[in-house]
């Protein structure tokens, strides 16, 4: 009998009547009819099964066990008279002569009730994650992580991917985000670090020699938490590929994220080979984000010069940014209340007008256009029931602004949102090169590691502010899955590109030594990307919390509160890492 | 055009004689014949192709590029005259019209030639490790590694495991090796802990409502290096499933080792299930040793009775344990040299004698045995031309050095040793108490949270020395997989069994306080294993050391000298953890 049981509770059928059964689970509930009737509720990871208690000897041992206690049940299998077609063995019950108690639950009542647990406070819940694991709410979500994460890697696989292991222990990065250390005992005042990605790595193994290189990495950054980042640890489909460009990059994404969605997605459609591309300036310029959702049809029009000298102050000298929505059915409270939420998000004012039946221009701004009707219809293309979103500022602030305004429409509006899809774009065609706003001088825009578009030709003979890099964005339904790049592998390129925002080869090689070093020695073009699990898995799950697709997250103060981590330690620990606590530790 | 290649280097046939075609690979070497001739190796990831070089143009282009640095070749297929018939695309050559340098090696020598790279210093291969790792019989072992991880996690899938990533900041644990410790920035004085293993998560699993759960689990313990183990990290196919005895978990090992280990190993045959299953007490009673090797048939025989009184002192009052060796045909410098070799393992002296062909007893200790040699025959079961080994000491001392001495004399003997296969075994039946050596008083043998067997009737009614525990350890070809056990999901039977070594509940709550509290929620029966994935791809690779199947392993030191970890850190890092270091930092 495999794992004490003839079958699982998800199991029988109405095939299985007279056979006599040994099942073993958690006594969920029983609904107690008279001393010698009674219908248990037995569940185990697959599934439930009801259990009838017809005598008072039965009745007698059931009285005695705690709900949630595990119990092996042996008994036959009987026909209901009622069935229950909303439950695979709901045309079945067991009718038991022998129960046995496996594992107490020694509490009469629970911290929360087993059901109901997504309900409960979150702390009560990370507590006591074992209990909120049962409910199969969210047991579904951490199946669907597992089954997600090997699809991906079958995918990978058949693509001829090789998942290699890179080190968790290793060295501090010299930019991102802030480094877990790791204090190392046999060389005093010495530290590991957390890897924040695998980078460095794999783009060694580019120099190594490997072809095609994918990697389910574990990350850390020790940054706050956020909705869509758990503190400590997270998790990419890391991917990298000698000899290749972006098309190479592009192609497999497209490959194998799209029937991933499809498959486990809360929406059963995703965008098909090949994705939309999109160059950064025109999505910050369509769409005033470069991470937009594309299941909004609608786009940004200027209406900088139509609005100049309207004398509504907050446009004057500013450029200004519309949003043109038809057959918007808003009510005023509905729009005053996105117009707050723009406020609220970007800190800038959302501003409107709407074009009624009769062609008129009315409420929110209309009184400064009317002097301008004709003009203001034709450059924005304006018809009769059109509402017209505005917003204002330098050139990005109208857009950014814009960009949220745009989100929060379409999200009010059936007809400009296609809710159930997963829309994916790629963002491409980065600058290499911005004017800092602090600094007032030339510095990298992005990665600086990544290849100018045109080489070492274009950094030679080019206007900095004028080059690209082969730098891009996977966004999906407006969340930025990942940022990638064809890496630049020539340590010239390299210096030169450096050179041009004024660091110089010991600038490179002070960054990423290891990594500089192997390029030295005859590295390939190479290029990769690195998708976040964590946020595929929550967009597939439909989830707005990480820590509803993560088994044993930390809470948002970085603590896991059921294991106590983290803890103190002893002070012998703290010797053998030549260590002194500075502060006074907190209680 | 895929990976800027219209084909790799071993993919070209006597079927694409006359293609243009386009490679892309490492300038491996050129034997150059003349000014206008020459042969290069171009390589890549998946093999070798040879280009010939046939004009002085193109001659001039090659001189002009270091070895190892990366080109892309574009030329004609043709048929070899001399046909290479070991070399995949050895029946062809390409003859190159254009090449380009994608990535210059910038050194005309190397720290160490990459075909010899196994050879040269270690220290040198792991700080050029991306050298090193281009070299084909390297490069292997690291496909091999990612093949094996792929097929291991493969079946569990097919049996039905789920893979669950638990996490790796996490908290300090009590008992077993040294943890890593990572400072919690927003806590100061409080540490994560890196996981030794993922054991309590898996139970808490468990208690969760999962069934099957297995992971490719990282684990970490501050520990100084082997030959089998690296510094840092390993690996390890962690198994834990619900409701489930000893032969659930042996089942599930004996489906998903063996074809693996026949599938990639250097032998082709490994043990089919069942394993053999040997008691603890057995296995050192008769091969002297809890993790023998079952390729050599020699056992241990007793020896104590008959030689007590010999007149040999080392006998006198103590175990003898002797190993019988037909047809044995080492020269007597051999056998010095095996008897030296068990004094450097054990500290203790291996003895022997030879039965002649006359019968006659000759060598060794022959001269104290000539009294009571029939009794000796008979003892021993002893025939013409045999040879034994004998050890003496207490019971266990004379047991361990007789299992080295086994060894030696089984790798020793073709005839007793059978090479080329993967000989698997169980140890079962640990006791679960001991005397302790030191304390004199009761003691828990191995784990204390193993299930005992016979439950809390055992522990109410048996004398402890005589109760076993569910625990057992898988063993392959002498090298010890994993310990694994049913694990004690019940905290009354925990309390008891704590309470006779004189603990109590409170102690059982202090070591494992999360996994206690959930076990007290209702936990089913569990039981589990982790096989080290290292040292499985150490036998299958059939490498002596852990650095040969791990792509960037740290040196015995437990440095990463290629990346530089670990290192030194900035006083703002220190302060934010709210540290000081309190030793002079190594240079």
């Amino acid at each position: 009998m495999i794992q004490s049981r003839t079958h699982n509770c998800n199991e029988l059928r109405i095939g299985n009547v007279g056979e006599r059964v040994t099942l073993v689970g958690w006594f969920e509930n029983m609904r107690k009819v008279s001393k010698n009737l009674g219908f248990v509720i037995l569940r185990d990871f697959y599934g439930t099964t009801q259990l009838v208690v017809e005598t008072e000897e039965m009745m007698n041992v059931m009285d005695g066990i705690n709900k949630e206690s595990t119990i092996s049940v042996e008994g036959v299998v009987r026909e209901r008279s009622s069935k229950n077609t909303n439950l695979p063995t709901g045309e079945i019950e067991v009718v038991p002569d022998k129960i046995e108690i496996l594992g107490k639950c020694i509490y009469n009542a629970l911290p929360f009730e087993i059901n109901q647990s997504k309900d409960a406070d979150e702390n009560a819940r990370l507590k006591y994650r074992y209990l909120d694991l049962r409910n199969p709410n969210m047991k579904k979500n951490i199946v669907m992580r597992s089954q997600i994460v090997a699809e991906l890697r079958q995918r990978m696989y058949a693509l001829n991917f090789m998942e290699i292991t890179t080190p968790i222990l290793t060295c501090s990065s010299p930019e991102g985000a802030r480094d877990y250390l790791v204090p190392a005992r046999n060389h005093p005042g010495k530290f590991y670090a957390l890897p924040q990605a695998p980078q460095q790595f794999k783009q060694i193994l580019m120099a190594s020699g490997f072809d095609r290189y994918f990697q389910i990495a574990p990350c850390f950054r020790d940054e706050d938490a956020r909705a869509d980042r758990s503190p400590g640890e997270f998790y990419q489909l890391d991917m990298e590929m000698a000899f290749a460009s972006q098309e190479d990059v592009f192609s497999i994404v497209e490959q194998v994220l799209p029937p991933v969605f499809e498959k486990y997605g809360i929406y059963k459609e995703a965008s098909k080979a090949p994705f939309v591309r999109i160059p950064y300036l025109e999505a910050m310029d369509k769409y005033g984000s470069d991470k937009p959702d594309l299941r909004i049809d609608l786009v940004l029009t200027d209406a900088t010069e139509v609005m100049q000298g309207c004398g509504f102050a907050a446009f004057e000298g500013q450029t200004v940014k519309a949003i043109v929505v038809d057959d918007f059915t808003a009510t005023r409270k509905q729009i005053d209340a996105i117009c707050a939420e723009v406020e609220v998000q970007t800190a800038r004012k959302g501003f409107w007008f709407r074009v009624d039946e009769n062609g008129e221009f009315v409420g929110g701004i209309a009184k400064f256009l009317q002097d301008r009707k004709e003009e203001v219809i034709k450059a924005l293309g304006l018809k009769n029931g059109d509402f017209v979103g505005l917003a204002a500022g330098k050139k990005l602030e109208a857009q950014k602004t814009a960009g949220v305004y745009r989100k929060l429409l379409g999200a009010a509006s059936e007809k400009h949102m296609k809710k159930d899809c997963y829309e994916f774009c790629w963002i491409v065609d980065f600058p290499m090169y911005e004017i800092g706003e602090e600094s007032g001088e030339l510095e990298f825009c992005h990665n600086p590691f990544s290849m100018p578009q045109g080489g070492m030709d274009a950094l030679n003979n080019q206007d900095p502010l004028e080059i690209l890099a082969y730098q891009y964005d996977l966004v999906c339904n407006g969340v930025e899955l990942s940022s990638g790049a064809v890496r630049n592998h020539d340590p010239e390129i390299m210096i030169k590109a450096f050179e041009l925002v004024g660091l110089g080869e010991a600038d490179v090689k002070a960054k990423f030594p290891a990594m500089y070093n192997a390029f030295c020695y005859g590295a390939p073009p190479h290029a990769g990307i690195a998708p976040g699990v964590d946020r595929m898995i929550m967009l597939i799950c439909g989830e707005e919390s990480i820590r509803e697709i993560i088994p044993f997250p930390m809470n948002k103060n970085a603590m896991d509160i059921m294991m106590g981590a983290p803890g103190t330690v002893e002070q012998k620990q703290l010797d053998e890492l030549h260590l002194a606590i500075t502060a006074k530790p907190e209680e």
